[in-house]
């Protein structure tokens, strides 16, 4: 399909939009945080919708795959360039376009930073909760398409509920504006949330409006620490039963606090089973009284328990937590990481079914993730250098999705489908199901330029 | 289309589901609360998942339209029969299937009260939030369809937040899950959000699992009084400009208080300019000051505050407030209401546009609705024995609609486009926005049997 001279052609026809196919360009965007390969045709960064359209109109023409990229932090490959695709990348397009505190929302370009966004509100008192754990990395762009989370999905939700409106152009060209500006709107299909979480296999998403929040009066952090797995999971169900909804209510199991402190020692307790990390929000009489209770039921289950005294040692533990998926990288580059979800009270069964399995399988498998969710990291430490017990690691993923898609869960809570998880898309859904989103791909790109080969394998 | 003999046929076919085409019947489930009087073929009351499948089939095989049905509580006329459309209506399915205290969530049929879930849940020390104001009656499986607010949606958002999983039937009797049962879930793209608000056009709902939260500890309802309609506006800004999210902020002018004491006396005052009803909910402590900070807001714009001393004072107010719209039918049964949404800071500047249309027209206009959301219920008092101002009136939505354009706002807030609206739909959405949207009701439903005549006019 792809014209071979499209290159000189593109440069010709858009001489005014930066783009580039060095080899060193062209490795940098082949790949992401999946850490597979992918064979970019050029990459391209546009400064305006006004050029996203233009490409579009051009690849439409020429049937030339486009792939939109935001920081490549996407754990499933969305961001790889397949069938030679032209990778979009929205490193131009990264700003803060309006704020609009009357009405607590604010427009941004798909590039900007995560952390920079939450920055910049927080300090004028605002509030933009969705916190993956790349934040200081990943841009809003790659959040909506990925529909992404973070441990304040706990009390706050996920990116698409925030999203408020989106301007998108078809693989066509055309603009789209969908979503309202308002906090409420009905009017026809909400297209907002089909794009959200789409992976880029619909349309380029060229502008944001997000709702914002007022930021919470105050937070509590607090750290318990367990010598028991199970009784950790029965923490989690004893606070949210308790009627308190903590923020973040995140997990981590010994293996993964042995990992980040031989990465980055920042005196996580060594000698625990494991660690709940637990942030409470909002007024300070009312959260003060919910962190006592916390505390008391911790204890009953023969936990310590510390607060973080100020915000260097709150910003320490969370610093910890964001280094353990880049920890256990840095042991096992291979690692096999997947970001399966269960009915909350289900944590405890599925920790005790993922031990059973790393013990009959011989490979470890280190659990971590956001444990108030149901969202549990699980990584599979894979070597490649092992052929054999790598074959039996990959086919760890299989038993992990049916056990978890027994318990009521679902494959990825955050991660998204892209390559990693196509092969394993009808264990979850139904061929109907997998019919009508084909469909819904196939109305918005007949060509099927827009990232090719992601979600449906 | 439609076979004529078809209704002996499904009598044969499906002789154990209840059926019938008493005139009686056939008056009843003709219209909805938009008045407009439909013709249905025959009403059809499933009891199970499996009925709807046998009624979808033999609908599909004959092409007979099908039109779903709550309570048709719908102001925008959802739930007409239209093409002489077998009307299902879904009072028989109505349980309260499961309550997951642990991962905070329930699942109930379509045919459920939502006053009822509401009632049964704070019982139990749960909440759940979208409240319209026609609650004591409407169903929560027309809720999902029409995308429901309510007042409390300032702080907690409408319907679409709170669905989690769908059970629904296609027009051709498939059966799809679509959803998550966790908190989290990015599998594919979002048909379960697709489907909520898409007013029964694309499936017919089944079953539905909701998002619960733990019941708020306190509640506090304060009633503030203006002697004009601008302070109450400037109130609500500073209000949410203070950082303080209550969980209604409710307005009504001066005509919709006189309508409300006449219709049901309360004891609403009567020589105010406008009222605005203000919730907040949370932590004692938390509320009390905020509560503090509102009586100081609108003692600087002279405003009077009175406190609901209980709950039963409380529930007056509530009262009063869900009292309007049938209190300005009664005065006008031909009334035209409209929810139109605008930037919450851009109130001030509608109700002034509004008041000059009404001016110019000679037609009074009743505003009241949801003011923190921007949500404002136009009500236009139009009476049909005066046909030339029926008509004068009529125009005036129109009016209306492209005013809360240019201010940047939407035609319909919650009560969604089905037939009043769908004339005006491209005022809102461009060509290739309405062209994706049909494209999808193609996908979901080629042979067009599934509440035909809605959204797209």
């Amino acid at each position: 399909m792809a014209k071979n001279n499209s290159m000189i052609r593109i440069v010709d026809e858009l001489p005014d939009i930066k783009i580039s196919k060095e080899p060193e360009d062209l490795l940098c965007y082949g790949f992401d945080a999946s850490r597979i390969e992918g064979h970019a045709r050029a990459v391209i960064w546009p400064r305006t919708t006004k050029d996203v359209v233009r490409v579009m109109q051009y690849a439409y023409q020429n049937e030339v795959p486009v792939v939109p990229r935001g920081a490549g932090t996407g754990m499933t490959g969305g961001a790889i360039p397949l069938n030679r695709a032209m990778v979009m990348s929205f490193e131009k397009m990264n700003k803060l376009v309006e704020l609009d505190t009357n009405n607590l929302n604010v427009i941004v370009e798909p590039g900007l930073i995560n952390g920079r966004l939450q920055r910049d509100l927080e300090h004028l008192g605002f509030f933009y909760p969705p916190d993956p754990a790349s934040m200081n990395f990943c841009t809003i762009g790659g959040n909506v398409a990925e529909n992404a989370g973070g441990p304040r999905a706990l009390k706050y939700g996920v990116t698409k509920d925030y999203v408020m409106e989106l301007e998108a152009v078809l693989p066509n060209g055309d603009v789209i504006t969908t979503g309202v500006r308002t906090s409420k709107g009905v009017v026809g299909y909400d297209l907002a949330r089909l794009l959200t979480g789409s992976e880029g296999t619909l349309a380029v998403i060229t502008k944001i409006r997000l709702r914002i929040l007022p930021l919470p009066e105050e937070v509590i952090t607090l750290l318990a620490m367990f010598d028991n797995l199970e009784a950790s999971g029965k923490t989690v169900s004893k606070i949210i039963g308790a009627k308190i909804m903590p923020r973040t209510l995140e997990f981590m199991d010994r293996e993964a606090i042995t990992a980040v402190e031989r990465y980055k020692a920042v005196g996580m307790p060594k000698d625990v089973e494991a660690l709940l990390l637990i942030e409470l929000d909002g007024h300070p009489s009312a959260i003060t009284k919910q962190a006592e209770k916390i505390a008391e039921i911790c204890e009953s289950l023969n936990a310590d328990i510390k607060i973080a005294e100020d915000s260097s040692a709150r910003e320490k533990l969370w610093e910890a937590r964001r280094a353990i998926s880049p920890a256990l990288y840095n042991l096992y580059p291979e690692k096999i990481n997947e970001d399966i979800v269960v009915p909350r009270d289900k944590i405890p069964e599925m920790l005790k079914g993922l031990r059973k399995l790393a013990e009959e399988s011989g490979i470890s498998i280190v659990n971590f993730g956001h444990a108030g969710d149901g969202n549990i990291h699980v990584n599979i430490m894979a070597d490649k250098n092992d052929a054999e017990k790598y074959k039996k690691a990959k086919a760890l993923v299989k038993d992990i999705f049916s056990m978890t898609l027994s318990l009521g869960g679902t494959i990825s809570g955050e991660h998204g489908i892209g390559m990693t998880k196509a092969p394993y898309l009808s264990m979850e859904l139904k061929k109907n199901e997998i019919d009508i989103m084909k469909g819904i791909k196939n109305l918005f790109d007949p060509k099927a330029i827009l990232n090719p080969g992601k979600i449906f394998a």
